[in-house]
C-alpha cells in the first residue's frame, strides 16, 4: 500500500542491523556478552531495571562506564519507571535513554577493535562506516542509495525505500544472506526472539509481537515498524504523520492479512474519556 | 483552506462559550468571582500553583470543594509541575486536570442556580442544555446542527463546521451578538485577554498569542484552534491527524497572512537531537 519505493528513515528499526558489528567483530564472544545483553543492544528499551542492568554489564565487560555513553538524555520511556525515577529525586541520565543499549554495543565494538571510543558517533568513524555498509547489504542497496540523517541519539539514521527496509527484515528473519552476515544475523535474531522483553519492555508492542508470534520486529521513532517472518516475507510500515496511536491498528491489520495474529492485541480499541467511558474507537480503515 | 464546512469537535476551544453561563446566570457577581477565576474557567490550564489556587477559590466561593469536581484525573500538563508533583510523592488529583477550572465554573453555576451538582455532566442537565443553546447561538447554528460527542473530561463536546467555530471566535472577539450574549461575551473576553496566563500557562501557545497580539484564542485537544480579532474576523484551524507539533506552524502561518505576528513565536523551528544539534526543521508548507 502507499508508495513502497518512497524513502523513510528507519530510525530505531535499524537497531538489529546496527548491532551486527558486535557479532561480526567477535566482540560478543570475546567479551562474553549474554543473549540478553545482545538483545538490549538492539533495543529501544523502557529503562526498567533489567534493561539498565544489561546496559551496565555490557559497558563493564568492555572496560567502559556510563560516562562513555553519548546517547543523550530523556526520561524512561515506561511511564512508571519515569515516575519512580522522579520520585527518587534523581534526574534522568544517559543510561535511561531508550538507545543506551545500542550505544553500549557500539562502544563495546570500538573497545574490542581498539578504535576511538570518543568519536564513535561520527558518520566517518570506522564503526559507522561499517554499519552503513551492513545496512546496505542487508537491505539490498548500495551505500550511496541510503540517505543519511541524524537520529535523536546523535548517530547516523538511515533513509531507505520502504520496500528495502522490508527486505532487510525478511533477511533478518530468514538469514538468507552471504555466510558471514547470515551467521551474525541468526545470532541477533535469536537474542531478540529469546528475549523480547529486553528489546522493548512492559506493555510495548515489539515485545508483544515477538512473544506472541514467530516474527522478529523492531519499531522506530516517528513510527516506522519492520517485521520479518521465518516464512520469508518482510513488512515495513511507516505512519506518515508520526502518530504512535496508528502503529498498532495499522501493523496488526497488515499482519492479519498475512495470517499472523498477535494474542491480546486487538486491531481496534475503544477511545475512553478520563472516566473510562467509551467515547470513540480507533482501528484500521483499510 | 481545506473544507470549511467539514465538522470538527471544538473540544476545549469551546471553553470560552462553556463559561458564559457563569456570567449570564449572575454567578460571577453573586459569588464575587475575580477575572482571574473567570479566566481559569475558560482554561486548559497547566496546573501551576496560580491555576490550582484559582480553581480552589471558585469552588470555595460556591460552597463546594475539590471532591465535587468530576473532570477525571491526569498529571499536570506542564511537565515541571508534573515532575514536582511526582517528586512530592503525591498522586495527581482532579484539580490537576487541565479542565478543572471549567468544571469548577460549571459547578458554581449549578450551586448558584440551585441545580443538582452531582449530575452536572449529563447532556440533559439544565446547565448542559443551556450551554448547547449558547454554543449554537454564538456560532450561528441551530442546536440540531451541532454534533454531540463525549469530551475527555466527561462533558458534552460540540461538533460544528469549521467555519461556524470561526464565526464563534469572531463574535467572542467583537461581541457582535444580541445584547444579553454581547455583554457576557465581553466579560469573558476581557478576563481571558487580561489574564492569558490563567487560560493556559507557562510556555503555552494560547498564552503567548494573547499576550503578544490583540486576539482572543483557545486551543483544544486533537489540535483545534480558534482565534478572534477585534477587527471582526475569526480563525478556526483543525490539524486532521491531531498532532500537536503542527499547531504553531499552521496557526502562525495563517495568522501571519492576516497580518498578525506573534512575538517570539517563529513559524519554523529547528528539530534538534538529544545533543541539541539541528537535524531537521518543522514549518508550514502552505
Amino acid at each position: 500500500m502507499g508508495d513502497p519505493e518512497g524513502y523513510v528513515y528507519a530510525r530505531s528499526s535499524a537497531k538489529p542491523f546496527q548491532a551486527l558489528p558486535l557479532v561480526l567483530s567477535g566482540a560478543v564472544d570475546a567479551l562474553g556478552l549474554t543473549d540478553e545483553e545482545l538483545a538490549v543492544a538492539c533495543a529501544s528499551h523502557n529503562a526498567e531495571e533489567p534493561h539498565l542492568n544489561a546496559v551496565r554489564s555490557i559497558l563493564e565487560k568492555a572496560g567502559l562506564s556510563e560516562e562513555d555513553l553519548q546517547n543523550g538524555v530523556h526520561p524512561p520511556l515506561y511511564p512508571p519507571a519515569a515516575t519512580k525515577l522522579a520520585r527518587s529525586g534523581q534526574e534522568p541520565k544517559t543510561i535511561h535513554c531508550n538507545c543506551s543499549g545500542k550505544h553500549a554495543g557500539m562502544l563495546a565494538v570500538c573497545a574490542h577493535e581498539g578504535w576511538d571510543t570518543e568519536g564513535y558517533r561520527n558518520p566517518s568513524h570506522p564503526l559507522q562506516l561499517w554499519i552503513l555498509d551492513i545496512v546496505a547489504r542487508v537491505c539490498g542497496l548500495k551505500t550511496d542509495e541510503i540517505l543519511l540523517g541524524g537520529d535523536g541519539c546523535g548517530v547516523p539514521s538511515f533513509g531507505t525505500p520502504l520496500r528495502s527496509l522490508a527486505t532487510g527484515f525478511a533477511r533478518l528473519a530468514t538469514g538468507v544472506l552471504p555466510d558471514d552476515l547470515a551467521e551474525a544475523v541468526a545470532k541477533v535474531r535469536r537474542a531478540m526472539r529469546d528475549h523480547p522483553y529486553m528489546v522493548a519492555g512492559t506493555e510495548r508492542f515489539d515485545t508483544a509481537v515477538m512473544r506472541g508470534t514467530g516474527l522478529v520486529c523492531k519499531s522506530g521513532a516517528e513510527i516506522v515498524f519492520g517485521a520479518g517472518s521465518p516464512d520469508g516475507w518482510g513488512l515495513a510500515l511507516k505512519i506518515s504523520d508520526g502518530g504512535v496511536r496508528a502503529l498498532r491498528p495499522a501493523a496488526l491489520a497488515a499482519l492479519s492479512r498475512r495470517g499472523v495474529e498477535v494474542p491480546d492485541e486487538p486491531e481496534s480499541s475503544p477511545v475512553r474519556d478520563l472516566h473510562g467511558e467509551v467515547v470513540g474507537e480507533k482501528g484500521p480503515l483499510f
